[in-house]
């Protein structure tokens, strides 16, 4: 791991997680390593059960040591979001409190927002059994509610980690697919990539007269009526997959391998093949 | 569990998860639970690591055991794929393949709108540590790619069933925790749906390996390297395309036609052709 990188591993104004009395080691990794995916980096505990550090959070943190690392552990949930501006609770369903609740994406979005304006942010995940008690969600500004499944709303701790750092991160990197470094050029989303330069309209129609042509030779038309539709829908095909020059040539040597018919466009006697 | 909950539980139009080759029975179980709590079912699994059942996957489960009870379990993809109609592969980053890539936002509002038209959906996650081959992406319609922060880029596979799951469902039950929206799903940018039926994935791999054996046949592979690597090549321009079922048959008769080479998958005497 080279130092130049850690930095632009890290967002500062990325939110808190705090996971309060985690049960697990093994969710604690798990949620260290989702929070690495989406660029959230600060962990903080609060009273997990079997102590800190833990071997197996670190074993399921598949790489993401940095946020191990760097995690605080605290007493009491007071304390641990002492510093922050804005929490946010995660629940499994709405509580009949008098608070809003939203869902993640909202909660993506309203976190860019804050964060924006210099507000440190905190996210609440509760135990793995049941969640967090009233008086812990009572301490957050706004409660984060999934859109779940109502007959097995039960989400895994981590899994919850994952899905709100995810809508945090998209709501800044969303649609370029984090591509927006210097690795590589961005790729818009639903663009294709082909490998060589796209076939220009004169290479795709000559692959459509190569096959065309050697179609009729092998008798293929047999009702005269019938070849100018067939003919389109074939060109429509084509058409549809986009192809590169690369691709025409390909598949214009299918054509002559299996027609076994050879168009000499420009004979050749000397040995450039 | 009341009978009466059970067909609530899951969404027959809902995406088929394919976990090809895993090696863990923990991400199994994670995965199910992940599919149960965004309305996910239908569970295939590719040549599990440990073989099947599996002990490992039914305690990470945590009750998601009408999932784990349902899976299939397949040697090939081939078989796991073919009675689909439309293919998404996720992969950590884009491939240099010539194949749409959207994002998981992305693909929830195209899967919606394909599930709308009647097309059965899989989508396909590779084993833990290095995703899926190239041959197997090439199988797909279309890549999946979430934006992550490049620098940790590796998501555990049931987190990212987690993601698509979550995508899936959130573009039916929507923004505001179950109160449904106005807004129509809409097909993924750049895609496009064909005419008559899409031909399911058997039917596009049997005209794969019809064309590719009858350039075996016809030597078009001159050097036995380049094969893996040109055939690649061809399925993913054919997939592209998305072929409808017609579109096959038309292109299996243009085959046969060329090569002059007749596949009797059955044998006739009598004359109804």
């Amino acid at each position: 791991m080279s130092k130049a990188k850690a930095p632009q591993m890290c967002d500062p104004d990325a939110p808190v997680v705090i996971l309060v009395n985690p049960q697990l080691g093994e969710n604690i990794g798990t949620a260290a390593r989702a929070m690495a995916n989406f660029g959230l980096s600060e962990m903080r505990l609060v009273d997990p059960r079997d102590g800190w550090p833990n071997e197996r959070a670190r074993k399921a943190a598949s790489g993401a040591d940095f946020i191990l690392d760097g995690v605080e552990v605290f007493d009491r949930l007071e304390d641990a979001i002492a510093d922050l501006h804005h929490v946010y609770a995660t629940t499994a369903r709405p509580r009949g409190m008098t608070k809003t609740v939203i869902t993640p994406e909202q909660a993506g979005r309203d976190m860019r927002a804050r964060a924006g304006r210099g507000q440190r942010l905190g996210i609440l995940f509760g135990r793995e059994r049941w969640g967090l008690t009233n008086d812990e969600v009572s301490l957050a500004d706004v409660i984060i509610t999934a859109p779940v499944n109502p007959r097995f709303a039960s989400i895994n701790i981590a899994q919850a980690v994952l899905l709100v750092a995810y809508e945090w991160y998209r709501h800044e990197h969303g649609e370029t697919l984090g591509m927006e470094t210097d690795e590589a050029p961005a790729l818009a989303p639903g663009l294709k990539m082909p490998d060589s330069r796209p076939a220009t309209k004169a290479e795709l129609i000559g692959m459509f007269e190569h096959l065309e042509s050697d179609l009729d030779a092998a008798g293929y038309f047999k009702s005269p009526d019938m070849r100018p539709t067939i003919i389109r829908n074939l060109r429509n095909m084509f058409e549809r997959a986009e192809l590169s020059e690369q691709e025409v040539r390909t598949f214009r040597g299918i054509i002559r391998t299996l027609s076994g018919i050879r168009h000499d466009r420009r004979r050749r006697d000397g040995g450039d093949g």
